[in-house]
């Protein structure tokens, strides 16, 4: 499989790591029971490998050698896999990069079993690299996203949330993840304390820019580039920054209202992501997401300046830049 | 709520550490947010507290401070309770300790991540123990309940098991976490390797009985006492250690195999149990159940002899004795 690897051009330089990376994916479930190798293998496969490309390129910033950040990249990954997981089965999504989710093809109870599988996976790996503080930030982060995500799912359920809610909801589920992966790389590195933050600060900002730029391809995408239908998150009753923007110039418009109050037939959600995008909603929230990215290339600042640098900066425009 | 604490009465000795253990949780969930807080507490509220109270025995038994111990204790019925959550929700089931299952209260989603939430806890607790060897057990404890767990979901449903495929099932769902608990407080008071491999062998081994006597209890109990109807595991297909030495004698039974096929009404349950009861099977897996007691009794013999060695000692007779 490794020849077949499809990365993003960006990291071409990096292709040996997320070689590895792939082979310990392939290694975790080499010897686990039937079905949950089946059920796991296509859920670890796909995806951009954004956030393991991060702990690898830090590894690399710091002059390190390369088996444990594969090892941290993998079992972020992981983490990452199987909150997707656990959060198909609670959406009931059918489409996850362009492929059934799990649950539509296995009971929702073995799904969510499966994932627990892979979040102790994750543990294990992380338990190997020996370091308390990076198992803490693991836990921590565990909670953190899981809040956010029973936050967005209970309390602001239906309800018409203001901005800073999003803001909130989106560092949960989201930047907290990149936050702790781009920080655990820079413990793992043996970097000094103010540059540990400093890569805090980037993870959590491209974070921030990330889940925007992606709450904005979910009304403007292409439905074959995203794997999945547009306008998804709206039709789930989820009301992310772009529409949010829409709102607030256009606070009675009856399509999004009918769909705030739960009524979300096609008619009702077309007419919403049409408007949307013409109401110039859409570049206020890239804009957005510029400013996010621009402040993660900031904070590179204290960092060594070398090649792995300029990819986590180009990164950075990525992005923002990218249509999936 | 410490004064109000209900110990069984063997764990009296170990009061002031038990009400410990149970602050430990209040603060947990202390600075949770709604409603998690409230999805949370009922359940983290009950049980006989059985897996911790040997990880503080253990403690007493090295003469260790019981901080640290009780935080130990406190993970592991954290994770322990976050596999209930995930199982009452994979099987749908409705009480569980007499009370209603978070899952008929919330939505099955939320409940997922509630559990998720409480392994992000449970993983937070055990990184401040600050022992990588501790931390590891625990990423490899949850893989083997959970393979565990599916296994029985998927490869097994509705099959007619055998016996050696029962003991394969408890012991991945069950010992493994009663194993991994003693043998981390072990690990943590510093005992010598080959007793914390007598802890682990203790903790197998009772774990092993409680389960059998768990899986009896299910069939000879009563209602009230355990907070569940008689015959939960037979309603949900779930062929446990007295139905499989029934079996054995009376392969062809009209009531059980309906059951094993699927036609699981009233009147076959009722009737398989009236005759699982009067075969002598119960007693033949009692007989078991007594045998792992005493194999986890013996497993004590190279730990130091004292009082905490004893109260385990007679944890070991408890659990078979039980009638809850």
């Amino acid at each position: 499989m490794e020849t077949s690897l499809q990365l993003i051009p960006l990291l071409e330089p990096i292709r040996p790591e997320m070689e590895q990376l792939e082979s310990l994916f392939v290694e975790a479930l080499a010897d686990v029971e039937e079905p949950l190798g089946s059920m796991l293998r296509p859920s670890l496969g796909g995806g951009k490998r954004l956030r393991p490309a991060l702990v690898v390129l830090i590894g690399r910033m710091f002059d390190q050698p390369a088996a444990p950040f594969c090892s941290l990249a993998a079992a972020m990954d992981m983490l990452h896999t199987a909150t997707l997981i656990h959060d198909d089965v609670v959406d009931g999504a059918s489409l996850r990069r362009g492929q059934e989710t799990l649950h539509t093809l296995w009971p929702a109870g073995a799904t969510v079993l499966a994932g627990d599988y892979l979040l102790g996976q994750s543990t294990s790996l992380i338990a190997d690299l020996g370091h308390p503080r990076i198992f803490k930030l693991f836990g921590t982060v565990l909670r953190t996203m899981c809040a956010g995500e029973i936050r967005q799912m209970i309390v602001t359920r239906g309800k018409h949330r203001d901005r800073e809610d999003y803001y909130r909801s989106i560092e949960a589920k989201t930047s907290s993840l990149f936050a702790a992966s781009t920080e655990m790389a820079g413990i793992l590195a043996g970097a000094e304390e103010p540059q540990v933050m400093a890569l805090r600060r980037f993870g959590r900002e491209l974070g921030m820019a990330f889940q925007i730029v992606d709450d904005v391809l979910d009304l403007t995408g292409d439905e074959v580039q995203l794997g999945k239908p547009v306008g998804s998150d709206l039709r789930h009753g989820l009301i992310t920054l772009p529409i949010l923007r829409y709102l607030e110039r256009a606070e009675d418009d009856v399509h999004v209202n009918a769909i705030l109050s739960g009524r979300r037939d096609e008619e009702h959600v077309r007419a919403a992501i049409a408007l949307v995008r013409a109401s110039g909603a859409i570049e206020v929230s890239l804009a957005e997401a510029r400013a996010h990215a621009r402040r993660s290339q900031e904070a590179l600042a204290p960092l060594p300046d070398n090649t792995p640098r300029q990819l986590l900066y180009s990164l950075a425009e990525y992005v923002v830049e990218r249509k999936r």
